[in-house]
């Protein structure tokens, strides 16, 4: 469906549900997804959504992705307040990834640190360049 | 290795060619990799990385990629122009995606967009929003 609409032009749509029956889900059922703050365009992050997930999200504006780790859904904030509201939630032009731009709150990361890219190449180095905004034993207690 | 160093202050650093070789491939082989603009925040693709595409961008400083569909490197750009010089390579906290600062020339997209996230959800509707800055045709002649 997506291959054979990419020449439209800008202003055709489908139908949201029959567009996302057609998402080119990997073997394990699973997608890509690139969580974005909105507004200052860092990118926070990189997660998985099976087709539960993207439907929680669409239907609650909260990113919920599913835990490869856990085997469950994973709504993200849900016991460390660190949610991401949406502001908006796009396909890629081969239906196999998906960018939300969200609203982060505190840190994305598990690690207390806004992003999780905080491993940086630097000549024959990789530099840990970030602090944590917030302790993680403080996002996870007990 | 990435886990065991989470807590590492800022500056702490690793070498870099050890470090590559944990990263979290997955049974294919692959990462996935996200290419953002560098000046405008832009996210411009995702696409997968094998290590030898990880070594050839780190060597020539251009984005290389794994070409799934055509399963082999992808040096982007190669036959279309649409090269992706890397300011800037970064490794998330699992140690299991990149991402890349670049300056993209001209569209990232294949379709002639500049990025490939052209689809939005709008309601119920999948919306294609943006359209291409040059004719696909001009990318791909022959």
């Amino acid at each position: 469906m997506f291959k054979r609409n990419e020449n439209r032009n800008a202003g055709y749509s489908l139908p949201l549900r029959a567009a996302l029956d057609e998402l080119a889900f990997n073997a394990e059922g699973l997608v890509p997804v690139i969580a974005q703050q909105h507004d200052t365009g860092e990118v926070l992050m990189l997660a998985w959504m099976n087709r539960a997930a993207l439907d929680d999200t669409l239907a609650t504006g909260r990113a919920c992705y599913y835990s490869r780790s856990r085997g469950k859904l994973w709504r993200k904030g849900e016991s460390s307040g660190q949610t991401q509201q949406v502001r908006e939630l796009r396909v890629d032009c081969d239906g196999d990834t998906v960018l939300l731009q969200v609203e982060q709150q505190g840190p994305a990361c598990h690690t207390g640190r806004r992003d999780c890219f905080y491993w940086k190449v630097e000549d024959n180095r990789l530099v840990l360049d970030r602090a944590p905004i917030v302790n993680p034993d403080e996002l996870y207690p007990g």
